[in-house]
């Protein structure tokens, strides 16, 4: 079976995917991305038919490198909601051994945001913190400002040490504010989107995007 | 066990949620929307960040009315991606005995699209027909434009006559296409977004708005 055909894409969804690509290329003037974050972003683009993520989209300098090496040694994403998890390809991420988590809809995490008067969220970074899940792990956050808040004050405290932020959370409460928060930190390495834009189809697609690159990586020259 | 508690978002996430709700409200201008139609705008708004939605959103004349009516009576949802599914509150669902389809991973579909050259969302949108999904339910397109254009012959064929399409797509080849062809129908009712935007987590924002504004209607004056 060729890698195409694994990648369950058919040739002419590849065609279109090409073309898209190519279209963002022509009417995106000018960018000041490296090479690799390109790819990211205009995989950002091609999700959500907005060009404001070139300008909206932010990198540690390190982040890409990051991502790459810790989907290639098989990193666990953890991710504050489902939707992430189902646009994935699951194809791609069993090559590299990279399982996806998430808690968000666990009973137990539900009961006790209801009872500490807390967000799911909240709840479901620290059960993944519990389960050791964000030491090495990739942390995806396209939905909760608070999942990102808290997994900053883990970090901080020493508790949580993930290999890569990948933090998109939208919205109009606290948001941003999460976001630049997050872009303050030398480590770990983090992708954000500044502003209240962002979204798990966002997430989802720089996730894909690193995945392209790590397959290159791998493929080697 | 609350109205709230079986929703699944705590008080905090619900006093998040109403504080964006306020902003939004408070920032837009103005919109030449209908009540419930904004219900759903803002919704939109909300799950993106984007107040382009103001203005971009389009709506049949009857499509609000027709999606409220085709929840309350259990229609099932036939979505392209699987994204949908798992971003959609099952409890608000399974209230109204709602259930959601999808076939784009199924390896018949798959194979299908391989062997013939078209998209797995083509076949995809075939395969709901053949399962009598198309007559009656919502069809919620997020990501294939293929996927859209495909439900529309099969509409003009008179093979399928859905209660409503949440046509959605993103993207640089087709979507937008797709989307003015989708608006130029009287029947089915239709939702839309002009242009290239689109996405998954847009279609479930709408349909949310739609299960609230079916949750009250059902819930009386």
């Amino acid at each position: 079976m060729s890698a195409r055909a694994t990648d369950q894409i058919t040739e002419a969804g590849r065609t279109i995917e090409q073309g898209s690509f190519a279209i963002i290329d022509r009417e995106t003037g000018s960018h000041a991305y490296s090479d690799r974050e390109w790819q990211l972003v205009r995989r950002l683009i091609h999700s959500s038919g907005d060009f404001d993520f070139n300008g909206l989209t932010r990198f540690h300098p390190g982040a890409v490198g990051a991502g790459i090496g810790a989907l290639a040694r098989g990193a666990p994403i953890v991710a504050d909601v489902a939707m992430i998890g189902a646009g994935l390809s699951q194809v791609r991420l069993a090559r590299f051994g990279v399982a996806v988590h998430q808690f968000i809809a666990d009973p137990e995490v539900i009961a006790t945001a209801q009872a500490e008067g807390t967000t799911r969220a909240v709840q479901a970074m620290r059960e993944a913190k519990r389960k050791g899940l964000l030491d090495g792990g990739i942390l995806a956050v396209g939905n909760a400002p608070t999942a990102l808040i808290e997994t900053l004050r883990l970090i901080r405290e020493g508790q949580a040490k993930p290999a890569l932020i990948i933090g998109m959370p939208v919205g109009f409460v606290s948001a941003a504010e999460s976001k630049d928060a997050l872009a303050e930190i030398d480590d770990p390495p983090w992708i954000t989107i500044a502003g209240r834009k962002g979204g798990s189809t966002l997430v989802v697609a720089a996730i894909h995007a690193l995945l392209a690159l790590a397959e290159t990586h791998q493929a080697g020259p």
